[in-house]
């Protein structure tokens, strides 16, 4: 059993098909006028030939644009997939009933004024609510720009981008924004670099529907092959895994952008689309996880979908650099190394084949350097390029040229044509001159940047996905105690705590098979001493819930070996318990462990995402540098691991000048049965953290633990 | 005194007034052919205009595109101050000699062949290399593109930038290249956005004149105000950094790409200008110091360019932002943060004013989103940037816009109009469209970007520029004992050594009043124990130069606290010494000091940039995570505070979670002097590492230093 985090007002799994594909689109509070707001989404309908139908909806008009026009949605005769609302804000509520009366599937609010407007609209945004809660009705918006089908002709939408009215390019990308402009900036420059998009859905408020639901629904479609995000806030971050984790086996890439990364990005969310920005290393983490590729801005976007729209698949990470540019190429380098791609020299018998076919002074490792001579021997890139594409250790192509537009048109030629007869990924950047031979690439399918750092980091996010990770497969290890966990906590509620007492703590995460220092509660002197054995070491603690500061009212005693030493140290320990207002003091007799390193472990349940499993470098790396990971919970071990190998701290794992190794294996299953605790139990556990998790080289054990209960 | 780290050729100060206001420009191996390479510098001068005199030099022809041709450079009867060879590589160095005698002030040598192509080449270099060095001649290149004086129209280049005989754009940016086709691209980049350049200059293989020169030159040019720069090596950082501090002092911003950070992009760079790019910590560091911008890409320059060619300075870092997408307001807010700008909401009274002429739906605080009203109602662009203008906390505005061509008339004329009446900067991101718009405003001088987050990072690099450290005015402490430092290295040589024993390293910091433990050397146990008083607590360690583990044969001894037990260790220590062959043993008698945590200190000198101080904290930060600064040496204190304060782990410097604070004050200023010591003994020394430096709430003590010889 797991817990849900909270969700939109529906959590089901709705078929987003009639929003995809629709067969009939109604529009409440068309105009006549196709240049009015509120008459266009019919008017772009018309004039690129939606072919499903279309139904006008106005009170006072019996025809809109030429088409008959119906009083109420509830008028009309066939079945609605989708209704466009362009109605204000204040008669919505009345429509969106109308809708949820019609058995329209899904309708879509333009308006603005809900919750990002202040109280007013907050209560119009409540009224809403109430109406799509008791109905199947899926609701997009408000605040969003209708629909964009391109695939299908669907534009019915305000949006002024299909003013010009000239012919969409279709294609294979689909875009899902809650911010409408950032879209519609997107789709110019999207259409600008020939990249064919089939569906941009705006989603706005998110009253109802999320970008993850979207997104859900269209990497479903065979014909679309690349989805682009844009988030402010991730509402049903758990679905959005959903999505990515179809996304990722069905090798789909998801390219994202999440803004409100910082206080005041997070605060123009806020007003902008009434979004709760989240936690952002969660989002950053969990999505590395699931394989969608991040980046940080418009351009990015773009870049990323440019490279990925035509379906290459990197097999390695070996790039080989072809560069009219010496500078372009260091340039180049550098940034594949940042971006975790490998610019190698080549073996010597493929820089003997290159050295035969480029000028003595160019230079033929890698990065292979063609020089200016390039542009007066045209043949040199298509011989330098067919030699790249024959060697088996280049896995993709960056060229780098500038400029000279003049011979743009065999360079041209050249890279289109062997372009045609490899399934290896190549990009390239042209900078500078009128922009011409950049547009004749892009016609040509070929990806085409204005930057070559640009081109490199497009080619090292395809490398990410191409070689991403597989997704954890967790499994519950046999020996959890499900039953004796949840007897912990009922045992702490029934006591009237939300806070585990140290004997507690420990308990629940030992029914999970987590290491832990072997520890007795006791009562009395005698019980205290009872199972001290020669040669141990121990320390006894007070237990209390109310006392905060243990040993600054010297309920500690530290590193006791003999069963006289515990009894006596038990004895003053429950007597100041009793000094405290403690009814029935408890001591807690514990091993006392060592460990060669402090690391410690986490796990919460996200607002968003839902549980989580945090691990870290105990001491200075988490309280100063903050160094983390965290993946979703339940993980499996190896997950864990590359958890732990991923910490900027990592080296101190595998044993740095002179310390030990530590035993990452039991810290990774560690990881892993915490995981399950926290996933098996979100409906009980807010917050538990193992600091410091004692790394020996051989083992693992959690000293200290606090679980905070919901 | 201090030791000069490897330059060029030619170290000396050169007026640089000849390249870049050339008044008679030689044309070596000139062609009749204004299409052909060789003949096009006198064609592109003729085309422009060059005003001063063109002198062909071609053994063949008694004419040059119509000019009397000289056959040999001597032959010339006036003064010549540029002389471009465009020769091929063999015949070089005998017009370079030709050059030197008949005292042509700079040579540019556009062949490349020389040290980047190989054993041949590199010997070529060398004839060249002794021709200059006997000589006031300065050169440029080899394996540069001739000279780019759009000033002046001295475009004695076969760029092929010039080939369409457009007018030139001339203005006053600056740009100085090691890589050719990288500046060219540049070129057409900057051309297009209306940057107007006042000269380019590419350094090629830098035999002797270097990017740091010719920046030096330009800067102490009155109409020139931006200076961008692309290096692949750094070969005389030292000159670097008086260009950059010359800048910083003019305020003149420096803008700056630096390639070869990677290991695959410093081989690239070693074939292409036969660079070796150095230690990119410390060009990154010590650029930071001295106030120079530094980029990662193309376009990150041309980016800097234009906000910088706009002569504004920020008074502070408070960024409004005017958005007519909330989703680009969001992001722009994001990318402030990351650039350390503040998008603040608006105080009250302000966000009255600007609601009072803002739609009720549109947000009035800071990002302030003027929602796509702003197309349908051009004033109220005009409104809310009239009213950011006037708010005292606005320091700069970034506006957001994207498509929208139709309606960018007035939304332009609102820009440019307001632009004009504030000396705030302001800068315009206008996504997608057809790029019209985004080049009329630039021709109106308005900085304008196609993506809000380049648009936000210009900007903080211009407050970064505006709001610049003071740079550090070092003045030696007047207590340092350079002589008596100067002794211990004396005799550390005279024992044949290059290392310097415990107790020397000890005595050499010790003279420039960093403070080391208390110690005592002692050739015998009655030495070693004299000066032990009570509650002394003390160790006592073998000291030599030859067994480098003393711990490892008995000849470290902690902790001792009497007379009896230090004469004892002594005795023992000086019997171990003796045998494993020292002749004479010693011992050092040391206090033992405590600290609260460990820092370091370094000292070096860069092969490039001369003597550099490094800061740290001690252990794993230092050893896992190389989390240093570092400065040019000599600093001053407060800059090695605040080198201690931008360190990654800073915060446990100010005692952090029950933490005590550190003396930063303190450690600071055993950095400085510690500055002090490498900079005056630079000749002598290579490296200094004092690890730890024990810091405690009062005071630091060096513990252990490492000093090692050149």
């Amino acid at each position: 059993m797991t817990a849900e985090a909270p969700m939109s007002v529906h959590d089901v799994d709705t078929d987003f098909r009639p929003l995809i594909s629709p067969r009939s689109i109604a529009v409440i509070g068309a105009s006549d006028d196709p240049a009015k707001l509120s008459g266009r989404p019919i008017g772009n309908m018309k004039k690129y030939g939606y072919a499903g139908r279309i139904y006008p909806v106005n009170p006072t008009r019996s025809t809109v644009q030429g088409l008959p026009a119906y009083r109420d949605v509830r008028d009309i005769e066939g079945d609605v997939d989708v209704a466009v609302v362009v109605a204000p804000a204040a008669v919505v509520p009345g429509a969106v009933r109308g809708c949820a009366e019609k058995g329209v599937r899904f309708a879509l609010i333009t308006a603005s004024g809900f919750a990002e407007a202040g109280a007013d609209g907050a209560a119009l945004e409540q009224e809403l609510r109430e109406i799509v809660a008791g109905s199947p009705l899926r609701v997009i918006g408000p605040n969003c720009l209708g629909l964009v089908g391109l695939r299908d002709a669907a534009v019915a939408t305000f949006a002024g981008v299909f003013e010009s009215g000239e012919p969409l390019r279709t294609g294979n990308v689909a875009f899902v924004s809650q911010s409408g402009a950032f879209g519609t900036f997107l789709l110019g420059d999207l259409d600008a670099l020939a990249v064919g998009m089939s569906h941009y859905v705006n989603t706005g408020n998110e009253l109802d529907v999320t970008v993850a639901e979207v997104l859900e629904g269209l990497v479903r479609e065979d014909d679309i092959h690349v989805l682009l995000a844009y988030f402010e806030g991730v509402s049903g971050g758990r679905r959005l895994l959903q999505a990515a984790r179809e996304a990722h086996r069905e090798d789909k890439p998801i390219v994202a952008v999440k803004s409100g990364r910082s206080e005041a990005g997070a605060r123009a969310a806020a007003s902008h689309t009434a979004s709760l920005t989240g936690d952002d290393t969660v989002f950053d983490q969990l999505m590395r996880e699931v394989g969608v590729t991040r980046v940080f801005s418009q351009e990015a976007l773009v870049d990323a979908a440019q490279v990925f729209d035509a379906r290459r698949r990197p097999r390695g990470r070996r790039l080989t650099v072809l560069s009219m540019s010496g500078g372009g190429a260091v340039m180049a380098a550098d940034t594949a190394s940042d971006s975790g791609l490998e610019v190698a020299p080549w073996q010597p018998e493929w820089q003997e084949r290159l050295a035969a076919v480029i000028p003595a002074f160019a230079s033929p490792r890698n990065p292979v350097d063609l020089t200016g001579s390039m542009i007066t021997d045209p043949s040199l890139m298509r011989s330098a390029l067919a030699t790249a594409l024959e060697n088996p250790d280049t896995d993709m192509v960056v060229i780098v040229v500038g400029n000279a537009d003049s011979f743009a048109d065999p360079l041209i030629q050249a890279v289109s044509e062997l372009y045609a007869t490899t399934d290896r990924p190549i990009a390239v950047s042209w900078t500078g001159g009128t922009g011409q031979p950049r547009r004749r690439l892009r016609e040509l399918g070929v990806p085409c940047y204005t930057d070559p750092t640009r081109a490199v980091a497009a080619l090292g996010a395809l490398a990410d996905f191409a070689l991403r990770r597989p997704l954890p497969r967790p499994e519950r290890p046999a020996d959890v105690d499900v039953d004796g966990a949840r007897a912990v906590i009922a045992a702490t509620r029934a006591a009237g705590r939300t806070t585990l007492d140290e004997a507690e703590a420990t308990a629940l995460v030992s029914a999970y098979g987590i290491p832990t220092a072997r520890a007795v509660v006791a009562t009395s002197p005698e019980e205290a001493s009872a199972g001290v054995a020669p040669g141990d070491r121990v320390v006894v603690k007070l237990l209390s819930s109310t006392i905060t500061h243990k040993s600054d009212v010297g309920g500690v005693r530290l590193g006791l070996t003999s069963p006289e030493q515990v009894a006596e140290a038990a004895a003053e320990i429950l007597d100041i318990g009793r000094r405290h207002g403690e009814e029935s003091p408890r001591v807690l007799v514990q091993q006392m462990v060592s460990g060669d390193a402090e690391l410690m472990l986490g796990a919460r349940v996200d607002p968003s995402f839902g549980p989580v499993v945090v691990v870290g470098l105990g001491g200075i790396f988490v309280e100063v540098l903050a160094d983390t990971r965290i993946a979703s919970a339940p993980t499996d071990v190896e997950h864990a691991r590359h958890l732990f190998d991923s910490l900027q701290g990592a080296a101190l794992l595998h044993g740095v000048r002179g310390r030990p190794p530590l035993d990452v294996a039991a810290a990774a299953q560690a990881a892993e049965r915490l995981s399950w605790l926290i996933a098996d139990l979100a409906d009980e556990i807010a917050e538990i953290d193992i600091n410091p998790l004692l790394a020996r080289e051989s083992g693992v054990t959690a000293v200290d633990a606090l679980v905070v209960l919901r």
